[in-house]
């Protein structure tokens, strides 16, 4: 629970009070390696703040195929939020990728927050945007760069998540079948 | 201006004196087609709420070619948000594809709105929440579909739009290159 106290310090100005209050409307949860937070097609009930380990969050599409919205370890959030928002079967299934732990906020809690903190709109607003400038960046740069450049750039932005991943889990995510991410590979390594 | 109003009261509520306040911290401007809002490379001063028009927001990459994050019509906010909230020269330019309108507010009294009107980060916390969660879809589309899938999809999400627009403008958006998305506009049409 300190994570996530003083990460909200980072972000916002609130009293004590207010911080425990908020922080008291979440669970903690451990997940085992593998094991499912959230399987696609139910509804997500929660939204969660990763304190160990590691996640991802993928949809399989109707031929099989699993394909990574993004990853996320200690201090990132993780939720299918447009499902957590307007009550619709999940898009996305959520795996811990190794031993871990989050915090989880269900709705109610959250209503509950938004009606008796003030500060936690600030806190929302924030955390959003960031997500929101992050997302934007990478939306560009899948429009506009090949696939040999994505990977670089993962590897330079996420270095601490990159080398937990296999293959497969980085190629659904770069938009890549594995094959083609082991040929990029090669090419580089070459290079 | 009565625009914003109707838009803003959907989303939050607000006493008319607040709602009075807030707007009166925007300037109504108004742009010609081919005319641009912003400039790639400079510092963008606002976020604007379209009222009239149409405008797309690209980068033009080292090659000279463009790529749109997005295209914006009435009721949609506009802005190169990272350049805005974090003073770095912009990604993206703005450019308007038809006569425009479009009522701008600059840093100084967005954040003046936040001191003084409590209801304004309620309604920036939705906004984005908004705009994050169509941005989340759009992404994993991109991941795991191809392009003439993404294309059709555009055509069914943004009819009002899409048909404002050129085969340059919309290959653009789909991160395809003009020839390509002709070459699926021929496929389909077949089809």
């Amino acid at each position: 629970m300190d994570l996530l106290k003083e990460y909200i310090q980072k972000l916002i100005t609130i009293s004590d009070t207010n911080l425990n209050t908020f922080c008291g409307y979440f669970n903690a949860v451990t997940i085992q390696r593998k094991e499912l937070l959230l399987r696609q097609g139910e509804l997500c009930n929660f939204e969660g703040f990763i304190t160990k380990g590691c996640f991802r969050l993928f949809t399989i599409d109707d031929k099989g195929n699993e394909h990574t919205l993004y990853f996320g370890i200690k201090n990132w959030w993780i939720a299918d939020i447009h499902s957590f928002l307007n009550q619709v079967p999940a898009t996305f299934s959520i795996q811990a990728l190794e031993d871990s732990e989050v915090l989880l906020i269900n709705r109610e809690n959250k209503k509950k927050a938004f009606n008796e903190i003030p500060e936690i709109e600030k806190l929302f607003r924030i955390i959003l945007q960031n997500a929101h400038v992050a997302l934007e960046q990478r939306m560009i740069k899948n429009i506009s760069t090949t696939a040999d450049q994505r990977y670089l750039k993962f590897l330079e932005k996420y270095p601490q998540i990159a080398q937990r991943l296999t293959n497969i889990q980085i190629a659904s995510y770069l938009g890549v079948s594995p094959e083609f991410l082991s040929k990029i590979k090669r090419k580089i390594a070459k290079s």
